[in-house]
């Protein structure tokens, strides 16, 4: 496989994101892109990082698919060490078992991360179903999120048609309640169909709401005591997909 | 009570600096505004803070005097989250013991913290006179003092008449001596009317001078071997003392 | 001996650097300017900073030799409180036993630290000669022993006559190949008379290559197993000279 994004921008923000959520990551690369789709550790999490072929300069695989696994630490130092604006290769090299990412800025550079052993680990998309869309305002969302975490270590959301959603964070002496309705500046648009009442860890809530910086929109989908999807799109080149599981407060 | 602030910057430039000194905040609500008087815990520093009517949009307090009491960690952690800018309320809920804090920015925030029990405290104020009052460029007595940090745990006062104050920091093996004399681009203006010479502990004094963002001019009061006068106007809305017992050096 | 530096901008970059290197400071005044030579405690790295007569507004100084032997921490303790663009002023003060540093900015304070005692101990500079020059963008070079160190801890030059110059990372995992050749962005000139091969400490690196606040520019001279030298030049009043031991990899 050798591939070419045009700049570094989106792996900067993307690789520490779900770095932070696993530890191996299982890249696979079709003639659609290339996908990963895991669960965290504690299976409470899901992440579906999709990467369009219009996301690369260059695209070529060997074969129709490709598996590249490498230790999401070791993506994430190199990546930390990319210039946001340098063109970025990705080659794999399977005599020596190593992926290598070239970065093309003012100085050439050329880093070499081992490719990981093992057959493709498939990891189903559950497929869900949701009556209650939000769009939000990813740094309103993201500034709700880490306001809460101040106060309490689980976010309560509930949908009341056919426009409100209520975000609460309860603590054990503080509260925060957020009111959004539609015509407020952090919605984008809203649209709850049926109520709806769930609560989430904000610890998983904080990682995911990093990717503010991935796009300027979050999508919040949810639904009774079901997980949340939480999607952000990266132009029309990248979207990253998160699914939490609800806890039973 | 109700009462709203036409934006957080004094408050989150106040709070943190209170809440370093002491731990339970109480706020006297009158017609003449809120008040806080408080020693911290090892009665070496006195904080008062008062907020003029002027300091708020709306003012409704019930009956003549209303008592506020809470944990200034609990108020730190909260105002640490409001936007510089935004519009704040102050709402006690006495049915559920609550101090709600409305914030008005793009996001509609309603957060509550705990309104502590306990009668009022009252905190005399001593009756202090100085025959020396030194205005000065509050960056600038901040920098002598985070400077003086660096070599020794106390600094010396020393006034003399008609208007020289010199300021020494003298550590075991380093030292700092300043000299700040009228028409210096520090001082704002210098009475110096009795000879003076007092010494203060650093720390308490680093706590006092992060103000510096409150007021352009801090304002000194001294005299020998007896406690220092520093007071931050903010506006015509606010006023921030502190009173420091001097060090037996 | 009483010296003025136009302002603190040198003082401040080069102290901490030289202070992370060596714990007591010989500078030797004459009328050729201030002179500090010194071995770092593990006998790998030198460092040789000058300072020029045209570093210095005036310059007086008793005798022909003056030494001043100071404890580089408290050297930095000061300088990091001076501002970029206030004066300073070195003078010794041999009855106290003290170097006062005034910084003339808007306000005046006067410092001093204690001078150390004991005879002018000579660290004699190793006559090499060397057939490579590269002169390169400093803060390239940084960016490259940055990115290096998160990958290894000692870093492979290669030099290919006539102007090639392979800077190689390899760590137990990871690796970075940067290839530098006449042209590039990062390279001011190359001249490269004979191969060479040599593999030095990244961490000293690392504290080097801070001094591209110093200087644009970093002058590597380096040969096969031999010491690598690296020399900033700030404006023509200072020079910095680093010289570090090869490794024996």
């Amino acid at each position: 496989m050798r591939v070419t994004f045009p700049d570094a921008k989106a792996l900067k923000k993307i690789v520490p994101i779900v770095a932070d959520l696993i530890s191996e990551g299982q890249f696979v690369a079709t003639e659609e892109g290339i996908k990963l789709v895991a669960m965290d550790p504690a299976s409470i999490a899901m992440v579906i990082w999709e990467m369009k072929p219009e996301a690369f300069i260059d695209y070529t695989i060997e074969g129709d698919k490709e598996i590249i696994t490498v230790s999401m630490d070791d993506l994430k130092t190199i990546v930390k060490k990319l210039k946001q604006r340098e063109m970025v290769v990705w080659e794999t090299d399977r005599e020596k078992n190593k992926l290598k990412i070239l970065a093309r800025g003012t100085i050439k550079k050329t880093f070499s991360i081992p490719l990981l052993e093992g057959e493709e680990t498939e990891t189903p998309i559950p497929s869900l179903e949701y009556n209650n869309v939000v769009e939000l305002d990813s740094k309103a969302i993201k500034e709700i999120i880490d306001d809460a975490s101040a106060i309490a270590d689980s976010l309560k959301f509930k949908a009341e048609p056919p426009s409100k959603l209520i975000i609460k964070a309860e603590g054990e002496m503080k509260e925060m309640t957020v009111e959004l309705t539609e015509g407020e500046d952090a919605v984008v648009s809203i649209d709850i169909q049926e109520e709806a009442y769930a609560s989430y860890s904000i610890d998983y809530l904080k990682k995911f709401a990093k990717a503010a910086d991935v796009s300027d929109i979050a999508i919040l989908k949810l639904k009774t005591d079901y997980p949340l999807w939480l999607e952000y799109r990266y132009l029309d080149k990248m979207t990253l997909i998160f699914i939490l599981a609800p806890r039973s407060d």
